[in-house]
């Protein structure tokens, strides 16, 4: 009997939604580049893309835009929730949390565009709100006029974000929209196949997204970034780990095995940092560093920057805290685990594997 | 390229914990024979065997039993937001996010029994403080003294129930604490494989056990039964009901071919209500016609009563209110779901499957 312990090769669905193609490093939504979709467009558009199968026209466009402002304000009890959570609750708790509480019998099967959109429109102002909380000052409401990455920054940090700033986070969270069958997504797909609703749906893939072999844990190649702290010391340093046995922060992917085509993009996007931060100076500096000494340590291994790495350089460029890295990798999300989740109502079947007993028998039935 | 829709026949997983083989109508928990363990160990010595794998002695028992009961009081801030949580809310949200709102920073990798305590412990509270304030009770403190069934009941119903509603309730939580891995456990083990915490495991299983291709509709059984209302009445309308194609609710399941084991079970144990509950008389003649009518009209089908059937018995006849089937299924469950996070961490491997991409490719690289 064979054993499929992590499921791996082992294709659960087909797909309109999205190729991720490690070998020759291609990131596809719906017939579309992510890398071209990360220069050229909103977070809001791709959301529409992947939602309801088309980019939208101008027109569309505003009014989706529009749409997802108008759901951003949280009610009442939803900030008596958040308020409520004790101190020692990390953020992705009190987002898995506050996504479970907007659930209520109105969101009964099939899922609709509609729940979809109340989940993902209300994710940032969560986070923003509970990190107020958190640093001790008053939560900014949301503001309806901005775009959705515009209004999370101006949440957080109470002004309006330059456009540059904006457009770097909106690169960042379109090339995190989706991925394939990844644990949060296939987890999303699990809940929905028992005919269960999107708000349980999307709390669990919250879940999934909050453990380290998933989620990651991009806060750690901002800790190695503050370590090496200048460009003379990145050679000393990375040689001196790489000599100890130490794995790099921000290098590898069990998919890629060409440099992660989020990566390249959000390489050329932070490019317009450059100037305007030694941060992304360094970065640069760095990741260059240690491509060169992974060759030549590790000659064959193919080891480039991960979408870790520079989400750590770009999320940093726009003053994301540190500690809402992964929060924000899972507002970002939102928009493929709705994707999933409505194409898998659309042609259900429960999903329901097996596991093999080998424990003992009772004497006599 | 094969598509595994429903990973039917799909092993994920070897486990300890139970065996479930629709065939010959077993369920093996750890050695043991549910049917045997219903009737004579309590819920709380069910859970010791599936976490600790051995079932307590005397000492252990009660030691155990005291270690959870404990545990059940709710801190403030976790009655602050069942009480915060609209009316329009149902009780399987209801319990998704008080559950979700345990989960701190205290439940990191790896998970432990303590944290599978605070949240089994917890469970049946959550569900009877939220159902006073839905009926316009004052809320009942939990009673250490009392066992997790007999609390349960106690804080449901004001009073303490009798012995032998205490010992079908026992049952009934025993033979639902853990069947395999169904979508709900799946779902537990495949948050638990990115290391996230238990708490995000058994929000994300609660929220698959809503599903009614899942948690099922147990209420259904309840109204086909309220419908018959005599046992003079029930030969006709079920004649009724499969001449016109209607399907028996309470009748047939995925993997039992032959006659589910908990219903047998089940069925045992609620012959004790017999004497002091019409409800019962009338379940056992549906019952029985209903199984005589199947073969009749469905020769070599092998409809048998499954356990939804006699859960539904089972519920009423202890006055468990019919908006909780559900919830009271998942208190039982989260026995086995606990079992499986456990183990899943123990031999831990990413669960990650694949979909196939079938939409469109885009012009040019």
């Amino acid at each position: 009997m064979t054993i499929n312990a992590g499921l791996e090769g082992i294709v659960v669905a087909e797909t309109d939604l999205s190729l991720v193609d490690g070998k020759n490093g291609y990131l596809v939504y719906r017939g579309n580049w992510a890398k071209d979709l990360a220069i050229s467009r909103t977070y809001e558009d791709v959301v529409h893309l992947l939602w309801r199968g088309h980019l939208p026209d101008e027109r569309e466009s505003e009014a989706f835009r529009a749409e997802l402002a108008a759901r951003r304000k949280l009610p009442d009890y939803l900030k008596t929730i958040i308020r409520a959570l004790p101190p020692e609750t990390d953020t992705m708790s009190v987002l898995r949390t506050a996504t479970s509480a907007i659930g209520d019998r109105s969101f009964a099967w099939p899922p609709t565009f509609e729940q979809a959109s109340e989940i993902l429109a209300k994710a940032p102002t969560i986070i923003a709100y509970r990190n107020a909380l958190n640093t001790g000052r008053d939560p900014i409401e949301p503001d309806e006029s901005l775009g959705h990455a515009e209004n999370y920054l101006y949440m957080l940090h109470g002004e309006k974000p330059t456009r540059v700033h904006t457009r770097a986070l909106d690169a960042y969270i379109i090339l995190t929209a989706e991925h394939g069958l990844n644990a949060s997504t296939f987890t999303g797909r699990v809940i929905t196949s028992t005919r269960s609703d999107i708000a349980s749906a999307i709390t669990g893939a919250i879940g999934a997204l909050k453990g380290p072999l998933h989620g990651g844990a991009p806060s750690e190649v901002d800790t190695m970034l503050e370590e090496i702290g200048t460009k003379e010391n990145a050679e000393p340093w990375l040689r001196q780990q790489i000599e100890a046995g130490e794995r790099l922060m921000g290098f590898g992917h069990r998919v890629y095995k060409t440099m992660d085509p989020r990566a390249v993009a959000l390489r050329q996007v932070s490019d317009s940092f450059a100037g305007e931060d030694p941060w992304f100076d360094l970065s640069v500096h760095v990741e260059e560093t240690a491509v060169r000494l992974l060759s030549e340590y590790k000659p064959g291994r193919n080891l480039y920057p991960n979408v870790e790495f520079w989400a750590a350089a770009v999320l940093r460029g726009v003053r994301i805290p540190t500690d809402l890295y992964t929060p924000t990798f899972g507002l970002a999300r939102m928009a493929g685990w709705s994707a999933h989740i409505l194409e898998q109502a659309d042609k259900n079947r429960l999903i329901r594997p097996e596991s093999t007993y080998v424990g003992e028998m009772p004497k006599a039935s």
